[in-house]
């Protein structure tokens, strides 16, 4: 019999069957939600590895350090916490690694808690042949649960911001030729590099959300975060939620600078690593909320279906053929 | 200016100038805790990496994944935990490895949380060039906070077995010279090798510690955990608070088929991987429960001064200038 490999089964089989050895009334999302007497708990998990991950040219320590609590915080808002409690750090490094990387990573690790909340708890440090962190973060469930199994058809689908810039921002870190091929404006450049090194997440999110609630019996709200790219965070929810996503192309909101093209399109859709929250809300309230917040765009709609993501414009279709990218 | 290298500091000096990174008030202990408004909570983490801490000829992957478990829920029960809410996985795999590598390591996980008690709460996945376990475990603090630092002079240091059956088992599993060299009794072979591969907690200490308490105003207890050995475990006691360890050597547990001399001193003393609980209580409560569980013992006491290691058989004591292994 052959030996079935991790590198055949690929990223997606090998969740799905991981997933089956979790309790069965344990939904897969971007946090695990615990209940608790009073204070529900929201945990995730998320490990960055050298290589894959990141390498010493395209960030430094710093921004990793940062880069690593804003990815976890932004699972957890994506869930609607509504204050971190703080981290559990694991770090492994090989034994020539400079003491300097690890102070960097430390400060970059604590200014993001500084910025958006929370401590470090504690964690475990050990040697290996390559950096890895692995942080743990725990916050706290707000009153709204976002969960991507509670989009509903009839719903609007919005996004907080811009894709495609982290994705451009590591092209550029990792001087890719596609860059140095094409004119990019010096500030979509450096606006590409701090989405890239330095993202942020919006901590007004949930307070905005709950301003502009028309209807206070909702409690639930069918949201991810595009920690894998736009196409993949609207795909998740398609299939947590079990309808269909329809999006128009032109209402995606672009960078003024950004080029056009299906490559720039692909970037745009499967990047990744841009930290902005998907999510759909009944007309009404999206109406509200993308009127209180002018970086929020309505992108499309949920409808009755085959869980998948189909665009207004038939021509434009043929673009999520693409395989997506996954860890550029 | 020379580079100051993770490999020269070594890992007690790395660890203490990263608790420096931590907030002041949060205790370096097993685990961290977190005051809640009912259940307050205990957080550990630990990461296991290949080739440092298992390989392949060593220990199998079910084994792995149960003893993963054991040793996070070790820390939990070491800090007082009433209950393992679950854990979090995060998970590094070679492309090449096989599937049911994986499914075996997730076989041993789910044994012992079935055994201990915990579920699955999620976790990541990565690729990278190395083998790497990270569980954070989630715990609720029972009545009785166990803390490294909660020990008093005056009371008797204890503990819940014996040691050096771990390190042993590990030489036998690794075919070291120093095992084939010596007669071993095949019943110590044995004991030593699932000590090695399928270490046990004792899950009833925390209620045999309640029912056998003198004195209900007593809300702390002095404890750790032996997985770094029982010399670093008493002396992490010393340490956090503050006093002197006097230990019994005459007293202290062996397996009755033990090989004496100073190398077997050094593996009982420096081995680690035993996860026995190390505790010290007053005197008459002491007593108490080393009648209702005899696996316990009491082999030594704490006194005031420089917080430190000594045995009463001065003789001993040149076995505690040996700088103590780290991760066999």
């Amino acid at each position: 019999m052959r030996k079935e490999l991790l590198v055949d089964l690929g990223e997606k089989e090998l969740i799905n069957r991981l997933g089956k050895f979790m309790p069965k009334n344990q939904v897969l999302d971007d946090c695990a939600f615990i209940k608790n007497k009073n204070d529900n708990l929201l945990v995730n998990n998320d490990a960055l590895v050298e290589n894959v991950h990141f390498n010493d040219i395209t960030i430094s320590p710093q921004d990793l350090g940062w880069k690593a609590v804003v990815s976890n915080i932004s699972d957890l808002l994506s869930s609607g916490s509504r204050k971190t409690i703080g981290i559990t750090i694991s770090l492994i490094l090989p034994a020539k690694t400079e003491w300097v990387w690890v102070e960097e990573l430390y400060k970059g690790i604590n200014k993001a808690l500084k910025e958006y909340g929370g401590i470090i708890l504690g964690g475990d440090c050990s040697m290996g042949n390559e950096k890895m962190i692995s942080i743990t973060a725990l916050g706290i469930q707000g009153e709204l649960e976002l969960r991507r199994n509670a989009c509903k058809p009839g719903e609007i689908i919005l996004t907080t911001g811009i894709h495609g810039l982290s994705k451009l921002g590591f092209l550029i870190q990792s001087k890719n030729k596609i860059v140095s091929d094409i004119y990019l404006r010096e500030e979509l450049t450096s606006k590409c590099i701090e989405h890239f090194c330095r993202p942020h997440i919006n901590p007004n999110f949930l307070k905005n959300l709950l301003k502009t609630r028309s209807n206070k019996k909702i409690k639930k709200v069918g949201c991810t975060d595009s920690s894998d790219g736009l196409f993949q965070a609207i795909e998740d929810l398609a299939i947590s939620s079990n309808c269909k996503a329809i999006i128009n192309y032109d209402k995606i909101p672009k960078d003024k600078n950004w080029p056009k093209g299906v490559q720039w399109d692909e970037y745009y859709f499967f990047g990744g690593e841009d930290y902005e929250l998907v999510f759909s809300l009944p007309k009404k309230w999206a109406k509200n909320l993308s009127r209180l917040d002018t970086n929020i765009n309505q992108i499309g709609f949920f409808t009755n279906g085959e869980p998948s993501v189909e665009f207004t414009d038939n021509k434009k279709n043929k673009l999520l053929n693409t395989k997506p990218f996954r860890h550029f």
